[in-house]
């Protein structure tokens, strides 16, 4: 039926799939493109860098999600750009797909305030590629720390570097923190895995910038307790393989960083023609649209919403971008069912923020009510297991959480692919 | 206590860990050198490779498994050589290392039989980062297929080869053929699945070569079932990203291709300067040493023994490995605690040959008998959850594993880092 209206949505996040999901029965074609194969479960990306969950555990192939859905193909593919006068998408291999509809849910990505470069050095925590790597070499680090003989070498493969303190700051510093002064200390002979330093650098005054200053207070107290050294009101001014230097002057001598500290829209945004935060997000209006441009939304992330309640910008969290995708999708089913009435405007439903720090920590603001400790970290063990309900694995990566949590299991802790050793030619035919 | 004998195991496959077990109690102090920091449940690695389990659920880190073990020092490192004389060890570090007894189970790898260059594109299924390796492959040309608009760039895209039809040959020709025409059909929009040819190459006049004529022709007969086209008698003469051509004179277009045809034994073998076959197996005597160096054993797929009984090689399965390091061990750990007497030669106890070709299929041979079908699908299923448990996440893989055969899940199948897109400058920044 070439008359059926086609919808395109850039990007399988949670907005993304939740648009798909919600175009169920509305007579439209979805097409559903995202360069990676699968959706991502990204609150719990940490847990798959520190080795406590498998890749496969948190991550589902898009296909297999609408495998049941005719209506919805599938592309990996990369959107290079979007035409928004001629409603047309252009695909990295080539393609150009004409739209009625076009939802923009490409997320944020990573920036290094001009410094590309420390990519290489500190990567971020992004894709299901970065975690792995992101394991690779904390793992990796305790591994070259056996082998060596001089205190001060051991020093720099054993500081471990966070910089920025939002919330996946935060959860990395605290789950580093917690293999290395507790899970791995009995099964290194050569030193004490506790000697690892675990620091994390955040330019503004505290913890956790977006939450209430007693949730930022409460989380320094808990990281404090696992042994996180903070450095606040920093910032970084240049880094390398071998090191960090501080807007203070210090230098921390490492070889491991992660990268928590900036991200901004992905640069598909650009394309769109219309008004960008400095954050590269694209300011929408009560329907998730741009200045006229009605029939493109904008989606999760990416989208610069002001709440009208509260006045401030929706914040990026997972039931945020599940709303506004779920809104997106809603509101064409219900045009293409019967066109040209008025769009309801979105609608924010803030379910509140929450950030664990460790086993049994985690800070929680929740209908103006603020908690932490155990409590707090059982409702978002519970929220967590709620949002993985909904997608696959969900029961087997219960178990395989609930199993790590009794057992202090960090059995994902593996390197897929060593660097090689002997410098004889057995490098082509060993690996 | 520096009076105490150190024994140096040199690879932590099945017949290393197992010589370090048994080394329990026995008073030495114990160094285990891999490159690799987990211990690989082999038998399982084309589950990974096929998307049927993550990587984690069949690796246990070495140093979890000895945790509790003072004695025991895990290192990862490779060894670049052994002396015999001197009876030391050299690792890749610079470390070196002198050893009262020295037990070499490092094992096998690939080989191509002086064409280097294919195994870039026709990499082995050695290791965790291989199993990877092939399934992003795997996967990403289904992925290609769905946005390719020829028949003929799709037919190519969708041609797996497989080469050497030895158990790994023939599991990963089933698993192969399991996902193309039956797990993966409802999810593609543009072709239908079963289109896609599971091509394995072999060599000899069957598949199995190892097995009994009867249980080639059954496995051959269920891989046909399945879809996998066989073929016998031929060689590949060149092989490339596009193509293999064959001794037959025929060329296959490809771009997915598996190499399961040809082994020998690690490296490092060569260093003993021992006598060694064609294979690069070092032939050891009754009590698994090299004649002249009694101190030195030799255990695993890289021994080579004549089985006294049969008159045949001891055959490279897991439980020969397990046996020959347990043996190692206990002979020891025998003469440490009473030095001088003699050794008790090794005894293998066959434990027969099993290969699986798919679900509910599969070929056994034991104790004599000869069967296929359901039951020796099942008894494979219980040999190996029965060997699983003694590693760790046995219990977590055997529901993993459980779960996927119910639903004929392939959750795992996600590509952990794509190729990128679009041309622009975007590749830095939004990896």
């Amino acid at each position: 039926m070439p008359d059926r209206p086609h919808v395109v949505i850039v990007g399988a996040g949670f907005a993304g799939i939740e648009c798909a999901k919600s175009l169920k029965g509305s007579g439209a074609r979805v097409t559903l493109i995202d360069r990676q194969n699968h959706h991502l479960f990204q609150p719990l990306l940490y847990q798959v860098a520190t080795a406590a969950l498998a890749a496969p555990s948190i991550a589902a192939p898009v296909r297999e999600v609408f495998a049941k859905r005719d209506d919805v193909r599938v592309l990996m593919d990369e959107v290079c750009a979007i035409d928004p006068e001629a409603m047309s998408v252009s695909l990295a291999s080539g393609r150009k797909l004409d739209a009625d509809y076009i939802v923009v849910a490409a997320g944020l990505r990573a920036i290094y305030f001009g410094h590309d470069g420390w990519r290489r050095h500190a990567p971020p925590l992004k894709t299901v590629g970065d975690a792995i790597e992101i394991r690779k070499r904390f793992v990796s680090a305790f591994e070259a720390a056996e082998l060596l003989e001089r205190d001060a070498d051991r020093t720099r493969e054993l500081t471990f570097v966070v910089i920025g303190a939002g919330p996946t700051g935060v959860e990395m510093a605290g789950a580093f923190a917690e293999l290395s002064h507790k899970t791995l200390r009995a099964e290194y002979r050569h030193f004490d895995t506790s000697e690892a330093r675990v620091i994390l650098i955040e330019g503004q005054d505290r913890v956790l910038p977006t939450f209430h200053p007693d949730s930022s207070a409460r989380a320094k107290r808990d990281l404090e307790q696992l042994g996180v050294e903070i450095i606040l009101n920093t910032r970084v001014e240049e880094l390398d393989e071998q090191c960090v230097a501080l807007s203070d002057g210090n230098r921390i001598e490492t070889r491991t960083i992660v990268w928590a500290a900036g991200v901004a829209g992905e640069r598909i945004g650009a394309s769109l023609n219309a008004e960008r935060t400095k954050a590269e997000k694209i300011v929408v209006g009560a329907d998730l649209t741009a200045p006229g441009k009605p029939n493109i939304f904008v989606a999760g992330d990416l989208a610069h919403f002001i709440d009208p309640k509260s006045q401030e910008p929706v914040p990026g969290v997972a039931p945020a971008a599940i709303q506004m995708g779920r809104y997106a999708g809603r509101t064409i089913k219900r045009e293409i069912r019967a066109p040209g009435n008025p769009r309801e405007p979105f609608w924010y439903r803030d379910k509140g923020a929450l950030a664990t720090i460790g086993r049994n920590r985690a800070v929680a603001e929740l209908a103006g009510r603020r908690f932490g400790g155990y409590p707090a970290f059982l409702l978002w063990a519970v929220v967590h297991i709620y949002f993985l309900i909904g997608y696959r694995n969900r029961i087997m990566t219960m178990l395989q959480w609930f199993w790590q949590y009794v057992h202090f299991d960090r059995s994902a802790r593996i390197i897929p692919t060593p660097e090689r050793g002997c410098e004889s030619g057995s490098a082509s035919d060993s690996a």
